[in-house]
């Protein structure tokens, strides 16, 4: 079984490598990481990846995965990187977003009917792209499960571990991982977090949002040549 | 404030990037990734990352913290790497680690007489460098704090965020991280999964604990000019 995860510019680590360090692991996976071209893949917080597969080397995966960023970045206008996403949907069983990655699905024009969830700051751009904002941890709507803010990366990959390979492995990855979370503060979710630094995060990541225009819907091919218009690493 | 984030061949890692999306994002701290060498680093689960600095490019650091590994290689014989962390321990406020990333404390001498903890599994091994191994989320003893396995290093870091930037700031981070864990099951612990999952799972970490000795202590600075032994990427 295949999965594709996929890198780029400006995405945040950890919405990456949390699922990364389960489903990896499952029996019988194969895991690409895959950028537009193989090499180093900046994130957000300043530590980066290696893509060991570039768009033209995988044609085809079982299960893709999109992580999201915590700028604007992944919203940003970026056509090869959206007709990728197309291509490899069409042959996938499922298609996964973490965070601000259903964004990118839904730029991709793979949302629309569906019930779709996000980042809780972004959840409501979603109804752009002709999706139903769906606040919860996970929602999954035909082949196409998205997950909440980077962290829940982990509850959704820990699901479909069980769905793939049965729930005694998933529990087993779950011990292997010492995933038995105990945060010190309960701060994760905008109904419990102080109002006044809901509404500053909001802010601030709207701001974001606003900085880098929503890109338009385009039809699958039509954007296989178009100019490359992502940052790209600095030496 | 400069963190030192320590990357080594065959590492974890999520004990290191869980943390690092938390602590990198502190106002006021310079994130520093430093391995042997400048350049990639294959982690356990087949992604690399890449360290930005060399252990000679690095002699000083506030923070440093030092993640575990799956396998054995955590606790391969490994004298230039415990010799730079006993470096910089000399001038750090706090020296932390995820996961089995105790072991290598131990293994560089720094946790005689001092409580720690490490993944469950390999929880007993600490003993054998002089500490007390003390089954907890998080230990925090003088300057040393060591966490649980992989995922206890999210927990640690919040708490560490929150001592060196205030609550509100940890209470930020973790809404801006959705960090309001609900996994499906609940078999992140020795003590809430099934008891032949656990024994099972001990059985494979113990046998990878086995193929690899543990390393002797040394006195620091006896190993400057040792030659290297860790695993090197493979092209």
């Amino acid at each position: 079984m295949k999965f594709a995860f996929l890198l780029y510019e400006g995405m945040t680590a950890l919405d990456l490598i949390g699922p990364h360090e389960i489903l990896s692991r499952l029996p019988g996976v194969t895991a690409m990481r895959v950028a537009r071209q193989a090499g180093p893949v900046h994130t957000d917080s300043g530590i980066s990846l290696i893509a060991d597969a570039g768009f033209a080397d995988v044609m085809h995966a079982d299960i893709l995965l999109v992580p999201g960023a915590g700028d604007a970045t992944a919203m940003q206008d970026d056509p090869a990187t959206l007709d990728w996403i197309r291509r490899i949907d069409a042959t996938t069983r499922w298609t996964t977003s973490v965070c601000t990655g259903s964004l990118i699905l839904g730029a991709a024009g793979l949302l629309r009917g569906r019930r779709a969830t996000s980042h809780w700051a972004a959840l409501d751009r979603l109804a752009a792209f002709g999706a139903t904002p769906t606040s919860a941890r996970m929602v999954e709507d035909g082949k196409v499960i998205t997950s909440a803010g980077v962290a829940a990366g982990l509850d959704m990959a820990l699901a479909f571990a069980a769905r793939i390979a049965g729930e005694r492995v998933a529990h087993g990855l779950q011990l292997g991982i010492e995933y038995d979370p105990d945060p010190p503060f309960d701060s994760g979710h905008p109904d419990k977090a102080d109002p006044a630094l809901v509404a500053r995060l909001r802010a601030l990541m709207t701001a974001a949002f606003v900085a880098a225009p929503i890109p338009h819907e385009r039809s699958p091919g039509q954007d296989a040549a178009a100019p490359e218009t992502l940052r790209h690493p600095q030496p």
